[in-house]
């Protein structure tokens, strides 16, 4: 059946047509609420590149655990009310966690200390508000408070957040500062909290929560434009069996300090004739991290908005983008997405909090973190090893290795953020991360240590079933969980070992890894045709159906039908086992067009966004459009990508169909609308796919321009006919790392039919381990 | 009525016979189980010099808050079984916590990781022991674990502790290792806690607890003799609403971390053919500092044994005694203990937590804490001026500076251990301290930076009703309890900022804080003759008891019998409100001679030790025997002293009639025995008892010796009949700090009969504020 029938076309479908490059570039282009509905669990408030502060609102906060996955990143876009604005937040996150130190305006005498119930308006100190009073750019955001009457606007800095709030010259200011406000919250989260009012008026104060990440320290130091005239330093703890002795002053007014498991501050600034500014910063190590922090980022609201719109303004105009419009706007807010993590993590001094809770300090490199490595490892970090400075990127490795040499398991991180390890997800996928950017020329970190960390990651018995995996070869599902997603993600992350292994001339190391690196095997049924889970006897477990998706199964959020795609490095010996091209294009075409009507996934988080089998929500099916590339059948991944980008994504708040998570969706967007994706990240290839752009130009780290052509491109011609690198036709499906460096032109002729003969032949088509070496 | 016929000496009476000093000196004599029993609350464990580290079995502590009073120090004489070796006791709190970091050993092949019920041996992994096995000397604990069948000994670094364990060649070796375990526990009272196995076999980890402390952080590093051969990380928390996501390691057994609210360890070592050495060091920063003191004090049992002997043969050296068996007993152990506290609580690289909960860096100096100095500024300061180097001396005045500038309140401790204050008594009594330092000679700090930092504390309106104060002249009890025995404090502490600031040619501060000198008028009764509590509206709160104890009350552990003589700088002032001299000689005696026997005082912790409503037990009592030298009755100040000494202190476990609270019972012994006692720090003065040695000698900071020598002392000779200084007659019932630092002999001939006329007229007393200045 013509895979066309299939395409029927949403309302909401790209106008292809030709529109140049609007004013302001692509920083004007990006809208920060696309993905804060759906689950796209991205937020709307200010945060700079990388930032260390993502000051944003949270729309509620009361919920426990799983019951908060639709407020996974505070805000959500169908909310009436406000609750308070807070420091950190993950930009589409699954799991969650963070929402620290919440600040919220209130006006006139009674200011009530708990937020209150949304549907009973007055009942807290939360406020209603409309998304016609509300605004969001790179770096800031505005919004309209109408029952606390007052306007509020956020913007940040690197480790600071700077709030400004006009209240009514008639009406008393007050700020509530909640510590006991968290996102994924639940009875006992907090560990204990402080806060502490300095003789100068500064606050500073601190909370230790056992959330996504257990005992993790955040402090704060905060400073107000007006003079403090009153405050009450509250703790709303019950059942406390034993209080210890009273310190000075009495009851909860105008005390120096307090600490507990549940503190609210209610602060009074008396009537205000001028806007009240907060200057907000954070820290993982101490207060005085905090108090450093805040003065080296110095500066009001409009100076510190100006650094920060400066900031987005040079990160963003290193890619520009000629598309049309909602492609534009969908592409400038993916880049803009992909530009929040890995976050700063380490104190303007470079004291860090490292995975053993210790403080560290990094010398000559920024500590950073919020690794989603498992999402991530796919496009979000090749994207960076393209649009960002080797600096960010060698300080990305130079994290990892810290982590790992900090590991109380001498491990790389897993799914880190703020220094704390949450053993989220799967894999050793800093591996990838670290190899892929030294084999692409990355430097600036001890590429020895770095081997190092990763080997003692992949030999770690106590880890995910190493044990097993190392001894027999696969993950043995009697003894962990997820064995079969296991046992092929480690497969490729030690193939990444071996390539660093021999650029390093540590030929040992090569052939051990390289050796693990064909593991994939084990756990490829050729009997089903299927990457099942084998049990310690050998047998693979039974029953099999693969299209279950259960937490702890056989797989990591996905069946089958997904994970039996995941050889990255060596597509050409998965398509040998089962059967050849034409069985793996009919097998990817049975993907995605497989009648899921009668099958029930909702139990399970993040699994969204089906096309059949094909789950772009989540990021185990994200490399599986470009493998008909590899089946010699390129027209068949253009097909497919215009499938997913048409139905997959929007410009506007539900536009994401899953979780951005930490960028891997966006950097996915991004790759693909510029015409080429990194399936294999460490093969240093990316495979050619379709530009959804009319043009589009990177300005590389090392200074050269790679420019993106795609003529012809509308509607009517989503065929690449063609394609020509720096004017010469190239005949393979498959770009190097190398060719985009050096600088140049790559452009696409579009058509209306596909071209059946462009890069079909076994010699065009990208890497794989197992075929000869090109 | 004549006092001797009161004078009903028990059987223990002293045997005041002549008797050479023993071999082996003053350390010898030293008997560490004197106060383990009654309400002592010392500990028999291996410390060292104001050890940050007190290393001391643990008999019971499975008690909670008020029901453990018997086991403040974790060690209690009668108690059938040791259930562990922990590293932090007090040393006589009445208060208490600590007990952290518990180790115990167990044989064979059943390791129970509960303690188990003292009363069914084998329920748990407790031990029964006998005081026959058991022995302890400076520095060195050892007892027989009969159901562990171990021998245990424990020694003592600065910041370490060793322990040594032999178990039975044919057991397999085992320690528990209790993080659970706590002084003064609670549900509830642990935050947080980890522990982590290295590579190297080093254990680190750490406890956070809501104690008596707030928030208070200990981290520990634990080094071992022998080879873990396998080990478990439990933990026994219940009730968990969230755990997060899984680590690596299956189970409890042979993970590399782990961290909760309820830890323990099983470490195993197989079997051993020699003693297991366990080498263990605290930080109250973080486990790297735990692992740098760790390093810091090299060498196995035996050298860090030797250390210890060696430190406190130099400082127990500082005072030799020559006196009846008991009392020279007795004296050593009171200098022993007047040694532990106040205890060194920064690392070794200088870092030090205080009050702000960070960490801080001490400059030049070692931070000291554990200050009980409700009690402590009595005797247990001025002790420690005439017998530790002026640096410890200077090292104590900065570490309260320093904690003052760390204060979230700016204000000095009030009873501070590991550099976290408890809000635990009255008064601001670090400023006595610093005071009669400064006004002793003791330098190296700085002068002015203190004298502010006393100010500052004095002047804090929200501290224990320091506003009221300051605005009428007293505290009033309608708005804060224990109003009576603040204002009278409050006037003392006052004083001796008021030296200091003439000192320091502050004339200005000297002024005010003279006046707030003479607050404690404003709260003396002059018809009932009392001090008592006044309300805001200036009348005394009625009705009035004056042998009334309870907490909140309008006094602090005390009535108005004991308070209504606290104004240690201006007897003669209150004597003469009193009724002049005469007056005040029988009401002392009707103090001391009051039937209590229909008063019930047992609901009040530390009312111990009464000869009528004396109260030896608890400090306000302390100076009142010496009190009839301001009265011109020096002799019935000897008769007094005999009488406290013989019925209040012995040479067994039972021999403290209250808490040492941190030095100050024993350093009362000490000065009484010496022959003076400082009344009013602050004022160089001591007031002249009589001796209970036949020789003593001092070696002082400055290295002269001041010799005290009683001739003839004996039993039947209780009375100084007179009193030479350098030979030449001292006609004066006290000695000034001059006089004891220039060297010298002072020496009392000790007769049968008082002599009435010695001392007793108005130029031979004890300072006064408000008489004339000699």
């Amino acid at each position: 059946m013509p895979l066309r029938a299939t395409l029927a076309l949403p309302a909401l479908a790209l106008a292809l047509a030709a529109a140049a490059p609007p004013p302001g570039g692509t920083l004007a282009d990006v809208d920060p609420f696309i993905g804060t509905g759906g689950q796209g669990h991205t937020f709307p408030g200010a945060v700079v590149p990388f930032g260390m502060v993502q000051l944003s609102p949270d729309t509620d906060t009361a919920c426990v655990i799983r019951a908060c996955y639709d407020h996974a990143a505070g805000y959500r876009h169908d909310d009436p009310t406000i609750q308070g604005f807070s420091h950190t937040h993950f930009s589409g996150a699954g799991h969650s966690d963070l929402g620290d130190i919440l600040v919220m305006p209130v006006s006139g005498e009674a200011v009530l200390l708990e937020p209150g119930d949304a549907a009973r308006p007055g009942s807290g100190y939360r406020s209603r508000f409309s998304h016609d009073e509300e605004t969001a750019s790179p770096g800031y955001y505005a919004v309209t408070l109408a029952d606390a009457r007052v306007r509020a606007e956020m913007t940040a800095g690197t480790r600071i957040g700077v709030h400004r709030y006009r209240f009514r010259p008639s009406d008393a200011a007050h700020l509530v500062l909640d510590l006991r406000s968290s996102l994924y919250d639940y009875p006992g989260k907090i560990l204990w909290s402080s806060l502490r009012l300095h003789p100068d008026g500064t606050i500073t104060g601190m909370r230790e929560t056992r959330g996504w990440a257990p005992a993790r320290k955040l402090f704060f130091a905060m400073r107000f434009s007006a003079p403090l005239t009153g405050h009450a330093f509250v703790s709303t703890e019950e059942d406390v069996p034993y209080k210890g002795f009273q310190g000075p002053g009495r009851g909860s007014d105008a005390v120096a300090e307090r600490a507990g498991r549940a503190l609210v501050a209610r602060l009074d600034f008396g009537r205000l004739d001028r806007p009240l500014e907060v200057r907000v910063a954070i820290s993982s190590v101490d207060a005085a991290g905090a108090l450093a922090n805040l003065a080296a980022e110095p500066g009001d609201f409009d100076a510190v908005r100006a650094r920060a719109q400066e900031a987005w303004s040079r990160e963003l105009g290193r890619i520009e983008i000629d598309a049309p419009t909602p492609m534009r706007r969908m592409l400038a807010t993916a880049l803009y997405h992909s530009l929040i993590a890995p976050s700063i993590a380490g104190d303007s001094d470079g004291r860090f909090r490292g995975p053993d809770d210790q403080v560290h300090q990094a010398d000559g490199f920024t500590f950073r973190s919020t690794f989603s490595l498992w999402d991530t490892f796919r496009a979000e970090h090749p994207l960076l090893t393209l649009i960002q400075p080797e600096r960010v990127n060698s300080d990305i490795v130079r994290s990892l290795v810290a982590s790992q040499e900090a590991s109380p398991h001498s491990i790389l991180p897993v799914w880190q953020f703020q220094g704390r390890e949450t053993w989220t997800m799967i894999g050793y996928h800093a591996v990838p991360v670290i190899a892929d950017a030294y084999l692409k020329g990355i430097r600036g970190f001890d590429a020895a240590a770095a081997l190092d960390a990763m080997v003692k990651s992949a030999r770690y018995a106590p880890y995910g079933g190493l044990g097993d995996y190392m001894a027999r070869g696969y993950v043995a599902i009697d003894r962990e969980p997820e064995a079969a997603s296991k046992t092929v993600e480690y497969a490729y992350d030690d193939w990444t070992i071996a390539r660093m292994a021999r650029a390093l001339s540590r030929g040992d190391l090569a052939a051990e890894f390289d050796k693990r690196a064909g593991y994939w095997r084990n756990t490829f049924d050729t009997r089903t045709g299927f990457v099942r889970a084998r049990k310690a006897d050998g047998t693979f477990r039974a029953p099999f159906d693969p299209t279950a998706i259960n937490y702890g199964s056989d797989y990591t959020e996905g069946n089958a039908w997904q994970y039996s795609w995941f050889v990255p490095h060596d597509q050409a010996g998965l398509f040998r086992l089962m059967g050849g091209d034409r069985a793996v294009i009919a097998r990817l075409d049975r993907m995605f067009e497989f009648d899921t009507s009668k099958l029930d996934y909702s139990h399970a988080e993040d699994i969204a966004g089906l096309i059949g089998q094909y789950i772009h929500g989540n990021e185990p099916s994200h490399h599986v459009a470009y493998l008909y590339n590899y089946a010699g059948a390129p027209w068949r991944t253009q097909e497919r990508l215009r499938q997913i980008v048409e139905s997959q994504y929007k410009p506007t708040p539900d536009g994401l169909s899953g979780n951005d998570d930490l960028g891997q969706m966006s950097a996915w967007l991004l790759f693909t609308g510029l015409g080429f994706y990194p399936v294999a990240p460490g093969s240093l290839e990316y495979v050619i796919g379709r530009p959804f752009v009319h043009r589009a130009a990177l300005t590389l780290p090392n200074g050269k321009r790679f420019t993106i052509v795609a003529d012809g491109l509308d509607d009517s011609r989503p065929y690449v006919g063609a394609v020509t690198l720096n004017g010469r036709p190239l005949a393979r499906s498959f770009l190097r790392h190398k060719e985009i460096m050096a600088g140049g032109e790559l452009r696409f002729r579009m058509q209306a039919a596909p071209n059946r003969r462009w890069a079909t032949g076994p010699s065009a088509r990208p890497y794989s381990a197992s075929s000869p070496p090109r």
